[in-house]
């Protein structure tokens, strides 16, 4: 159903605090909390009474049951049970891996251990950008975020007041989609083209704009850089092009089948011209968000009403179809 | 399941603006909108990624999905994909034939094309009628709809607040049942009775009147004209006779197996000693529809926690049967 | 799936007015209502439409469909159809019998008639004592409910601010159970403690105190009897001990498979000193038993969410493990 041996987003640090933290992902119920300070994750359930970890309360060395006090440690070891001094070997929960980077905080749901460290992210610390992000749920199948993330010929139709701009701009962009084993990216050029208006508040663009959107879908989460600089300014093949430059970072968890979680950040480089911008395009974030949330559940909830039929393919769909080849062969394997 | 080569209510001329409008109609998702002014009728699903179009604008020459801009013709056609110059034969989605008459827009659900043309409601158009409704949406079946309509004997425990008046007179009230192959008439003459409520309200009777009810079920609505006339000024069999008369229209949409859809008016003949009358009718009729609709939810809530059951007949239910019948002789064939 | 042969709680006899009152008792949707002054039951479904009786109107000799009008009284059998002289044999609803004892209205559910008259509860109706109490409703199964009530050691965790207390104390009482074929007594002792902070609120104590707990397990209820007395002034072995003494009913029914009534009286001895302790302790019951639907709701969503999982035994669960011993024996038989 669901690529099992990935890294997956299971929070932002900042969602961690003193209190547990009950989410469900890929159909397993977790309970995210700090042992000592390191981020734990352990499957949400009592081995008692089956009462919800996440109703209880953080303790050293981990959390403890809210019904009838049994303690669990962040391997998921029973280390006390209330009146009683024998604690047999069966009373321990699953426990998760996690790994905490750059302020985020990965998971591993796969039944073997994790093969790889989980991904990095440097732009969230790194001192020459600046972001900020937010949970977004989905009633809608990870793999719609998905298709929608790829094909950003959507930006014209749902996007107008924000990231868009001109519909025409959009579908006619040059555009190049290059693969590997479990990865897609696509890179789409915008020269000489109208700055929408969440740049031109985020930025002091001069006039014209040579736009970009580098888009990379790595099966757990995307990294979406688009930016833009005064129209020939620059090179669009030079990664170290000047103008504005937003590092998106979309984590996208199922919860179930049919829902998910979408963890996004927007990095973005200071300029000194603009204090408020990170501000200005968190807020542009969020409604632009938004929007594909609103027509992508819409989306799902016709293809539930409508049942199955067939769908007519687009060019647009190129780089979607890629991506559900690869969840489909590492859903397989 | 429904009888399929008839003409359905889809809305009401003025539910129909510059906005797409979604509704389900006998289990299929509908998009109803105007195409330079005409009503057109699409299935509600984009063919590309199955976006519902309620979701678009409507564009010349129809309608725009808002998800990757496809624009589609009142015939179901996409006659435009942001992007490619080549449109395939396959990206069209199923029209339904639309007819707008006397405010009223009726659909043609069934597999081939209509046989008839739809029903006319000249009350609507007619200077010596005023009219106002509403749709109501049912948590209920629409033949439980169906029975109540049938059977006034309800006005008396139902309505009495109302059209109902005193039980006694509803149940002993004078009443013909006619039917045909696809209609039923139940007509029931009160005589020298005392005016209910509403129609003291609405019109400045003497005193006692003879009072009038005639039902005919017409498989997809039902025509009412109910009203009364001062006792003895009038022969009750002359259509022509004095007096107050609503002309009620009762379009029956299922929406699903278990909910419907309920468009409703009452178009009175206007009297001036009565200016208001047609808020005051419209006003009654509302809280009368609510009780009928809070009775008729209540009972299928309860016919779905109880399952199946015999139930016992009495006399009332002779009309209610004789439709189930044509319902079900239309719905096999 | 329960216990038929069983006298349940259906009500208190307070929520018996004027009305209908409708509720679903073991999956049945009943009526209850007052036919000249004495409860009465019946199956909630007019034998005619199947509509809800509990939507029609108390009269002599019973209760009146609100659809058709149909009447009946008590036993269920119909004694009016309004627009006919003959009453078929078959039109009637079940009856249930019914009783009501000290302000409770109990009900059998069962297919045979009772065999027993229904319990007394004395202190409902003993001037020494007043009580107070409410129906909750529980969406969770009946039998996580009798768990939670057999093993106070949850009393540390849950209602610490309540009627817990330091949770240590809780686990180490002295603990006795004994077990009937219909019944389990868990007798708790913990002498010399600090009373919790609603027995300090309710009652003058001088210090520390001698407390009891005594549960009784009745298959459809408990009696919890609990209370403190100030240290040594008493025997805790002599039922008319002094001191502070709580008289719990907790009437358990069941309204479907996966959903529960919660019907909770406390009954305490007066003390003049405190003439508001009857408030105060029903205040402290409803929050604390609003502590404990939380976690018990909690708890039957996690186990509906996980599914079958095994559960590891601790030494509190011997007395919760005779009363689901007591309930399946009684659901087979």
């Amino acid at each position: 159903m669901f690529p099992l041996d990935q890294w997956y987003v299971a929070a932002f640090a900042w969602e961690l605090t003193d209190k547990p933290l009950a989410r469900t992902l890929l159909n397993q119920p977790v309970v995210l909390f700090r042992a000592g300070g390191q981020a734990a994750a352990l499957a949400d359930r009592c081995c008692h009474r089956h009462a919800p970890l996440s109703c209880g309360t953080v303790e050293t060395p981990g959390i403890r049951c809210g019904y009838h006090g049994l303690l669990f440690n962040a391997t998921g070891e029973c280390v006390e049970i209330p009146g009683q001094a024998n604690i047999p070997k069966t009373a321990c929960v699953r426990a998760y891996p996690v790994e905490e980077r750059n302020h985020i905080v990965w998971i591993w749901m796969g039944n073997s251990l994790p093969t790889r460290p989980a991904p990095e992210h440097p732009w969230h610390d790194d001192p020459a950008y600046a972001f900020k992000g937010d949970v977004y749920h989905y009633k809608a199948p990870y793999q719609l975020i998905h298709d929608n993330l790829l094909d950003l010929s959507h930006l014209g139709y749902v996007h107008v007041k924000t990231i868009g701009g001109n519909a025409k701009i959009h579908v006619n962009a040059e555009m190049a989609v290059t693969k590997g084993p479990d990865w897609v990216k696509v890179v789409r050029h915008m020269k000489d083209s109208q700055p929408p208006p969440t740049y031109l508040e985020a930025w002091p663009f001069e006039g014209r704009i040579d736009r970009w959107q580098e888009i990379e879908f790595k099966v757990t989460y995307f990294l979406i850089w688009t930016g833009g600089m005064d129209a020939g300014s620059g090179d669009l093949a030079d990664p170290a092009r000047p103008g504005f430059h937003m590092r998106g970072f979309h984590g996208i968890t199922p919860e179930t089948e049919t829902t998910s979680f979408y963890f996004w950040t927007i990095s973005s480089n200071r300029n000194p011209a603009r204090p408020d911008m990170v501000e200005t395009i968190h807020k542009a974030s969020a409604f632009t968000f938004d929007e594909d949330r609103t027509i992508i559940e819409a989306q799902h909830a016709n293809m539930e009403r409508f049942g199955e039929a067939p769908m007519v393919g687009i060019l647009v769909d190129a780089a979607p179809n890629r991506a559900r080849k690869i969840v489909e062969r590492l859903t397989e394997s």
